[in-house]
């Protein structure tokens, strides 16, 4: 199984690729960050991160797209363009039929520490020890990208299936259903 | 000048195209709603939401497109979606090199009613007034674009006009500053 896990943002969005089941040990594809400049307006940025994405979905033709769930917990301007980055990555997925999962960052550190609240130190360091790198991937949204790939692999791999075989009828009918 | 506004929503995301300049009477062009069904996974109703704008775009050919600039004071579940919604008609946009402006609800009910605190019955009035209809658009979703689309024409003309120039310049370069 290939996914791509995107941390979604404006200024960062990081994007790494884990191949693997759940149970055997895992292997990074690539891991890198689109990134879009403070200055330019949002439409463009938007832009930039769709082509970015879709370059990725290119080169290394995931199975499945993981996102961070977006909450509003947060600083409030944040939110809203973290909000907008990860619709460009779901629209770019969904476009291609490949399905969508979203996982909450609690869930991602749960995944691959242990525990819900481990820091991002901690998620670095798990990320670097199960993808058997010789250092932790910088920026944090890349080693964040690389754990949501991670925590799709090892959450519900009967789900994964079902949701795969869905959103392959319903590519071209948006009234599917596959979440 | 002409016009598209959208009142961005997941559900319902109202569209209307509105033509002429400030201190003439405007003409609509068109008017409508892009449903998702709720139902429907994240991913397949962005889809359908580009697909319906595109549609718009292609039919109407705006110079402009205006979108509701999102708040989160609202209801958090409404907000990221409405987000989310107005990622993709700004993406829609910026990538055919049509300038993208956000107007706040109040910046729009005070360019049509002359309150920024006016209800929706409103600003339903003065748009069916403004624009010289028979009835007041429905939904409001669909009112709403059109007023958005009204407050653009009136609000700045100079300022539209070095906007369309930068954004038709930087069209192909993420990186140009239009806002």
């Amino acid at each position: 199984m290939r996914v791509l896990g995107v941390d979604p943002g404006l200024t960062r969005c990081g994007v790494g690729v884990v191949e693997g089941v759940a149970g055997r040990p895992l292997t990074m594809v690539g891991v890198g960050v689109v990134r879009t400049p403070a200055d330019a307006d949002l439409g463009h940025r938007l832009v930039a991160i769709e082509q970015g994405i879709e370059q990725w979905l290119d080169e290394h033709r995931p199975e499945f797209v993981a996102v961070e769930r977006v909450f509003s917990q947060h600083n409030v301007r944040t939110v809203m363009g973290t909000a907008q980055a990860s619709a460009v990555a779901m629209l770019c997925a969904a476009r291609r039929g490949i399905p969508v999962a979203l996982h909450t960052p609690s869930e991602v550190k749960a995944a691959v520490t242990g525990s819900g609240r481990a820091d991002k130190a901690q998620v670095g360091a798990m990320v670097t020890r199960l993808l058997r790198l010789g250092a932790p991937p910088k920026p944090a949204d890349a080693a964040d990208a690389l754990a949501l790939a991670i925590c799709h692999i090892w959450r519900a791999p009967a789900q994964n299936r079902l949701q795969r075989a869905v959103a392959l009828h319903t590519a071209k009918a948006p009234k599917g259903r596959t979440a």
